[in-house]
């Protein structure tokens, strides 16, 4: 029985390029994270340290900056798209390229032309997959810290030897979303009309779902943007638990209804959920 | 010469408390990292082993939750400042208290009555003193990203046998400002009120002082906060440069004019500066 | 077309687990993260948030904490194995488990019977899954830094237009290694001495291996590590290329041997191979 | 009342430079982070804007790195004084120099010439100061992570209305320290071999002394540093208290005598101490 190189690939993570569209004073600013990685034939580059096959990760990372140029920073599922089909495209050995995209947002100071600030801490992303089996365009969204002070409840669940959990029918709910949609075929989207639709609805279902557990919000939430927008195929949503825990302050002679919580670090609950369409 | 016990002191760290106010149904909410650090006679603890001063870092953590029904949460600094006399007051070894406390920013999602979206990335801060010598009371602000796509110059500077760089007069300014002020006497200053001034006042003068250097654009944007607010006595600004280097496109027979940058991590430029109100 | 709840599970992420076997003066520590997530028939919790089916994550907390106590803290692929047999056989809804377990290593201080201090950087891993489809236990490796100063080229490589590297024929080679081996069937391999000899074999064949390429170095270490550990069937190794720029100080007077170098952060090469066995 | 600039100085924080000692085939390395800020006559950059007294942060970035060439990288301490000493002697604004730096440790792999694997947690450190009051060395550790399993008590503190823990004769006592010393005057102390002599004394008494406090084990090691390396004039230890909470295991029907804890990350209790010689 011999020993076989599997499957491998390579690229260059968070290349750190800041495009400014300057065609009238009033500036766009583009602020992105971007990640590449191939496949293809590298097994020489591997077995006999061959490099013909390797286009140096150095290289895509100035693809990257000359992109920016050369086409422009639009709608980062399109930047995606013009670096993952140029890789594969144009680069011999290259059958497959996976390119990651993080956008940090900014927002006018008092409406200024060139001046910014920092809005988050949500982050939009992109994930954009050329392969011989077709093209996969991702968006989604990380780090969209969620709070509800009421309308939750955890109640009725399984109890077993080692739960001491007591029920509740109101808590305060908080996550930190990490959401990614795949749209379906296709490659003229209307990719921001989508990320707000899809925002706005993830958003919108939080806040408007009596929540009987994380479970059922993420569920619902799902479902509305997969309702609410059409070019999207199936979502998947990560939530951890940020843990708001109701501090006993009886030994201080005070009560606390519904007031005053610690919030924790760890551990934390992590619910993880895919909605789809039926085939 | 013998070895004798310097200053010292000790408390709890980042107690993250979270209150609701729930008087209506519209929620409002404070969401606290507290950190309260005291001193005085606690020689025994130390030389001897001997814990008869030291009321533990758990109590503090017990009143900061406490304090947190008992007296509400209302603005940071009355929080803090209410701390820190309590423990310097009621509690008998304890001569001098130091409370820090950091407020995440929370904002209504479409004007939920109690469903809420986390804003950042920038926290205000305040810090509160109380010591023998007096109350000082100090406001702030950290994390606050801001970025200018033009209007910044860095030339004309000094040239010694190591500098290699070139003048610019036209470059990307960025910087994450931690900006802490300390109030004149009194506690009865409306530290919302000049909260709000002071974050208004950085961000105005940011981007409306055309830059030769971030030192100016400091000491602009803390002048502008003492004129601006009477009550404020000095202020420190502590602002990293977040360098965008232009990147050169010429070896792929592209220009760059100004339009592509790359965003570093390390190492970065560091400019403290105080302004304060002379005697 | 219809709109579906897909794949999901849930369970407690980052449970901080720290037990101590006194049998003797001569303390034993053991210093876990353990994060574990269920899967199985939990569609009520989602579409109608009926949590009859859901044991809750604070419940999988206790029981990690109670199967400290109960089962001990051996080797972590065991104590991995019993949490999740426990949770597959005992209860009811739910059909499979994922634990994961990271270890901290401390060393004793000056052979102290009970006082360590912290070794790493790097942590031992273990996961284990089981599934319908049987159990699968990886054990690993992350955070391993290591660096070679010489005996690493990167010349021959792929050119293209957006190419300006220059091949090197000496350069600093550092990574921080990510590493996953499979078992191959059967619970009762010693994981330890396995873990001891995958480790030992990494470093030798880093150090070892003339390299070409990173590409090359992660192949020769990871078929090493299958032909010295017969009980593991594949490894995965995941490897940032921790750049080392050579400084150009020739500005200075000053010549650069393979000297100085500046450390980068981003962005960063990124390299992941499977070496595995021939069916 | 007018506005006036108060203290400023500016820098370039975190220069990570890596040099490699070649002179024979066993190659010596060093890996430091270098954090240089510069005090001086810089009114004109912050009140008018004028650059002419600013050396650019990009400037003592390039000096660092030439210096690891020209210089050399021995002890960190050297490293430092010769970098602050070329900034204040040879850059006429300049009248003082702040130099800090980090060493990053790496140990060799079976003794391998170049081959090397990094070593932590903790992390060596240097400050070296130089004004016109003099010039200051301190030496120092952070990240220092340790633990004792026993012989560690916290009883008879001060109880107040606030008060609920209960006091303890056998805890787990768990720290991550950050210390630094400041060396008597002079420039020619054997800086690593007072290092390896203050580790070394700080880990013999942590272990070694029956602590009824964090603070009582603080103050003794800060005193037998100060026994041991007379070239040390002072020593600050700051340590936050890793808290380790025996979990109650009662519910499970089983007993918990010091065995199982739960570790948590916020808050924690925060002790500062200096112990210093009596003038």
């Amino acid at each position: 029985m011999g020993i076989v190189l599997g499957t491998n690939r390579y690229g260059k993570a968070e290349t750190r390029v800041f495009r400014i569209v300057r065609d009238t004073d009033r500036h766009v600013i583009r602020d992105l994270n971007v990640s590449t990685s191939l496949t293809g034939d590298f097994a020489a580059a591997h077995v006999r340290g061959d490099q013909a096959h390797v286009l140096p990760t150095d290289t895509q990372k100035n693809t990257v900056f000359a992109f920016a140029k050369l086409v422009g920073v639009g709608e980062i599922e399109d930047f995606g798209l013009a670096l993952a089909r140029h890789f594969v495209d144009d680069v011999g050995p290259v059958t497959g390229a996976d390119v990651r995209i993080e956008e940090h947002a900014w927002e006018r100071i008092a409406d200024n032309d060139h001046g910014f600030s920092r809005r988050g801490p949500d982050v939009r992303t992109a994930r954009v997959t050329v392969s011989p089996e077709g093209t996969t365009v991702v968006g989604g969204i990380r780090d969209l810290v969620v709070l509800k002070s009421t309308g939750s409840e955890f109640a009725d669940f399984l109890v077993d030897d080692y739960t001491t959990l007591a029920p509740t029918h109101d808590r305060v709910l908080a996550t930190s979303l990490t959401v990614q949609w795949t749209y379906t075929a296709g490659e003229d989207h209307d990719w921001g009309a989508t990320y707000d639709a899809a925002r706005r609805t993830l958003l919108d279902r939080f806040t408007g779902v009596h929540s009987l557990a994380l479970q059922q919000s993420l569920w619902e939430m799902g479902r509305a943007v997969l309702e609410a927008v059409p070019e999207i195929a199936s979502i998947e949503l990560v939530a951890p638990n940020i843990h708001h825990i109701a501090v006993d302050l009886a030994p201080f002679g005070l009560a606390n209804d519904g007031e005053v919580f610690h919030v924790t670090d760890r551990p934390y609950g992590l619910i993880e959920v895919t909605v789809e369409r039926k085939a």
